[in-house]
């Protein structure tokens, strides 16, 4: 089964403490069309401008990235800038610069309407209610965002929280939603706001699931260095998605060994700059780490 | 068999948003010890004054808590008052007024200096070391601390880790004193300064071991309100070192289990302001979340 994605394709600018490396392939898009293609053929809907290097061109299409609904416009691919602190828990942006995506309008080639499986990744909230307009009868829907959605456009996230079957966002993401700490209280008040499956992510710490059939706390593979996490949120929830579109049975047998190959897949990501590890990871490296997992959490 | 806690016994004024406790049954010890007292019976070595309370006694004895170790002094209880903000992940200290406490000195009852379990929880380490002094053979030594020993006896510390079979600290402990934020990293450093089994508490997020037959991720069970999380790391690591004096086989094969029942046994504490919450729980209670817990994880 294809999946489609939608979301920000990007170049990135980014600093470490340790390193700067600028026009790095990024977006919420790319980080998890990347992820998905490690599990199910992916189709990737995203804007970019004519500066957009052909090498990440040709990276997407390694990947089995299908690019018919990738528009390529006159004008400048949307340029992010951030630098993390030495504990790489926090970042600051230093440049946006939307150029082509200032204007975009996501449209599906036909034969793409009709996908069962559909990521929003994290854009403007409109631009995901526009692709949600276009898709015919999804079978599971879900939707990414980022704190500056539930600051600047939160009445149209609350909208579309009612037309999604997942939605993930992260801790702080989730305190400043439902104006508590606590997660567990947290993804109650989520799901009145419509969703039937929250997953709050928690970084290194991992992530936690509420869905009809339950609670389930999915750890974080373990890395003992980070160097760059960028996109680790877009990898996890891009694998999860991937996972879900091959997977025989249903979303409730399947969304937990999906979310432990999200979460591996984010592991590689966390270990190089952009998406330089995530390429360089097989299926077999992603089978590894899921069965290394299994150990470390049985008990 | 029975195990030797050795910590505080104290009284705490405790204030939370919305409620303020005074004179509750508190300390180290007295948190471990209970938690310890649903798996196998507790020697407790602590020091009261005068002004503590009959009822308190009554309930360590109502666990089956040993207090030959323990000393009634003329003097006034060591009193710590403390105020928790809203989210309950920050507290600052109101008083803290030692009492008999400034001039303790632990001594064994001779019958206790052949225990093979012993829990060094939080207090200053040279009341540690005084403590292991007396033991003759221990089987599993086990030290929790505290962010002011790393301030004003790291020394002692230091030297304790290179006597103690497991080390037990939280995340913020861990980051002050390996100098590194990353758990995985810091589990390797502080192996190096001595002990075979390090354990870092991470609060809501559970824990992770790092001993002998690898790492073990442990997560902590679903709270949707905390209502005094005063005493939840003595009560986990009390669990985990009761549960184990009472598992056949050896600590390799029993730590998870010990931990997850540590975890659990800490969930309760939380519940209820002091010790309230976990003396009114049973074993069948504690076993109860523990199947929870395995569901909540399994994948």
């Amino acid at each position: 089964m294809s999946i489609l994605i939608v979301g920000s394709t990007a170049l990135d600018t980014i600093k470490t403490p340790t390193a700067e490396n600028p026009r790095l392939l990024g977006g919420s898009a790319s980080h998890a069309s990347v992820a998905a293609s490690f599990f199910s053929p992916v189709s990737l809907v995203g804007v970019v401008g004519e500066d957009f290097p052909k090498k990440y061109l040709q990276l997407y299409r390694r990947h089995q990235i299908d690019l018919a609904g990738l528009q390529i416009l006159p004008g400048k691919t949307f340029h992010w800038a951030g630098e993390y602190e030495a504990n790489m828990n926090r970042r600051r942006t230093l440049a946006t610069e939307l150029g082509v995506f200032e204007t975009f309008t996501p449209t599906l080639p036909p034969a793409w309407r009709n996908l069962p499986y559909v990521l929003l990744a994290n854009i403007a909230p409109a631009l995901q209610h526009h692709v949600l307009n276009q898709i015919k009868k999804p079978k599971f829907v879900v939707a990414d965002t980022m704190d500056l959605w539930l600051n600047v456009a939160l009445p149209d996230l609350l909208k579309l929280l009612k037309r999604v079957d997942g939605f993930v966002l992260n801790d702080s993401e989730s305190a400043q939603l439902t104006q508590t700490d606590n997660v567990f209280a947290a993804l109650k008040k989520i799901h009145k706001m419509g969703p039937a499956y929250v997953i709050i992510k928690q970084g290194s710490h991992g992530s936690i699931l509420s869905g009809p059939a339950g609670i389930f706390i999915c750890p974080a593979y373990p890395l003992a260095t980070v160097k760059d996490p960028t996109g680790a949120g877009d990898s996890f929830v891009g694998g999860l998605m991937g996972y879900l579109a091959q997977a025989k049975g249903s979303i409730d047998r399947n969304i937990r060994r999906a979310m432990i190959h999200g979460s591996v897949t984010a592991s590689f990501c966390c270990e190089g700059f952009g998406v330089t590890r995530t390429t360089k990871t097989s299926r077999a490296d992603i089978q590894k780490r899921v069965n290394v997992l299994e150990k470390l959490t049985r008990f």
